[in-house]
């Protein structure tokens, strides 16, 4: 199944959601209200309310708090794309200029932070208190990744173990959440909630370590961010090339450690697209992303056979041979 | 009585809050973890805290919640200060340079948010879910009142009615916040805890007034920022001027917002502080923040005399009065 065809299963609860996001996010003031609009403009994927929804139908019936939960989480998912094209200074998101670009950094940063404050006031108003507990730990995970990629970017001598660390931090955890909350919306069982919370983290990390590998072998990229090889240039090393860093002479490692530390152009790129490719990185990495799309799949064991569950299991199958 | 000799009627309180704050921003991420111990160095005045325990202390007795709501509130505004200083690409906070100008854009926004976790978590933790409903709406007023400060510095046109209502979302929320937090961590009345926040509501006003006045008047800033007309080069227009436009012949106020809008230098700094002076703006900013500090007295009027009492009546003064 493609995700068009996995989405058209939950399709009457992603347009009722369209509704509630939609009205979670209002305010009174002119240009909060300017920038939200044009917020909901920006057509995402919703890939995280299609997990929320999926999720709960897998453990009983969707109902009203089920609808709360995805706005919460692609609420705060929206927050924290706001803040991170701020600081990556991008200038285009989901097809249209960023809002930094179009109302500056400052205007962007406290939208950030209007939406957060907005989620939050979602969940409490309605004692979502259950929610909160879940998606907190995933926003401090959240800060916590990005910032430890910042520390090994400056050292350049990330390894395989604290790459997993920053992916399940700076990825995983919020899929992980949405996941879990779907699933605490629709039934009492902890151990329904245990098992997506970590079908949650397994499919995120996969999702993670596919997005690296798409920065090396190009995305198909219709709308959003432009690709190739940018992942080098803010000196993150993810998983195709601390494979091939670990399998070539040391020698050869040192000289493409030297050539990214000192920022690269598209002749670099080059010799680092060819270097990831000689010493197997692409490989390693596509049999470590369906590795964990794997492990995802067998947490889901556990639950009866249903459409909901051939969806999330067709999901992580596309999750990992996805192209953009 | 100033400021230091109010704080020490809570010394003891206040060194114990120290404590827990720095037990509840701690991380395993080593370089969060460096931040941190560079954010304890930074030392502020407390402002918040303190109105915590009093509140608290006006109300009955101060328990394990006050310090941990105390924590909250003075988490909550040091990840809105760390993301103030980004968006005004501030070098200084509080004598020391900033997040940013330290560790850049990236991980300063992304300290931020990691605060704003922690909090959340500190709260949610301890299940203190009417902390968190009295906080989050404060968030929401916080980032709207700044995002209309922002409109309308576009358009230079805040009337006195927009700018209290700035002030008030952007300043007294929060300070209205901590003073309920304070009351609601030791009573169960709702009344008191009305009373208390109306009290931190007039009170914030008048401190954003004061803080207003002082950016024409000049602060005796020992450390921190810089000061001196900093507000109109932002195109942020504030009580004083905005009383001296509205009572100048029309002509006499467009050619200041001409020169406003063109951008300030040293001599039109000159010419605005002597517009602002010759139509009496900070004389009225000073009665109006005097009016709110007395509305702020008259609120705490239902409460028996006692120390803590006369500690917030003092402080109230302090604020309307204050130097820096």
């Amino acid at each position: 199944m493609a995700l068009k065809e996995i989405s058209k299963i939950i399709a009457k609860e992603l347009k009722q959601f369209d509704e509630i996001f939609k009205n979670s996010i209002r305010s009174k003031i002119f240009l909060v209200d300017v920038i939200t609009k044009y917020i909901l403009k920006q057509k995402g994927k919703k890939i995280r309310p299609l997990l929320v929804f999926l999720s709960s139908k897998l453990c009983g019936e969707t109902n009203e708090t089920t609808y709360r939960g995805a706005a919460l989480v692609e609420i705060l998912h929206t927050a924290t794309l706001i803040h991170d094209d701020v600081v990556d200074e991008a200038n285009v998101r989901r097809g249209l200029p960023s809002i930094n670009s179009v109302w500056k950094n400052k205007a962007a940063v406290l939208m950030g932070d209007f939406l957060l404050a907005k989620g939050l006031l979602l969940s409490l108003d309605n004692d979502d208190f259950t929610f909160l507990k879940i998606m907190s730990d995933s926003v401090r995970r959240m800060s916590e990744g990005e910032i430890l990629e910042i520390e090994k970017s400056k050292s350049l001598n990330t390894d395989e173990k604290t790459y997993f660390k920053i992916i399940s931090d700076k990825t995983a955890s919020l899929i992980s959440t949405c996941c879990e909350i779907g699933a605490a919306s629709s039934t009492n069982s902890l151990e329904y909630r245990k098992h997506l919370r970590e079908f949650g983290e397994n499919l995120g990390i996969a999702f993670q370590i596919r997005d690296d590998i798409l920065d090396f072998i190009g995305k198909k990229n219709l709308m959003g961010k432009p690709t190739g090889i940018s992942d080098v240039g803010d000196k993150k090393l993810t998983l195709p090339l601390i494979h091939a860093i670990k399998n070539s002479p040391k020698i050869e490692a040192n000289s493409i450690l030297k050539i990214i530390k000192n920022g690269i152009d598209k002749s670099a790129k080059k010799i680092i697209y060819d270097f990831v490719h000689t010493y197997k990185g692409i490989d390693y990495s596509i049999k470590s992303s369906i590795e964990f799309a794997e492990m995802a799949k067998s947490n889901l064991s556990i639950f009866p056979n249903s459409i909901y569950k051939q969806s999330l299991i067709a999901f992580t199958d596309f999750v990992v041979s996805r192209v953009s």
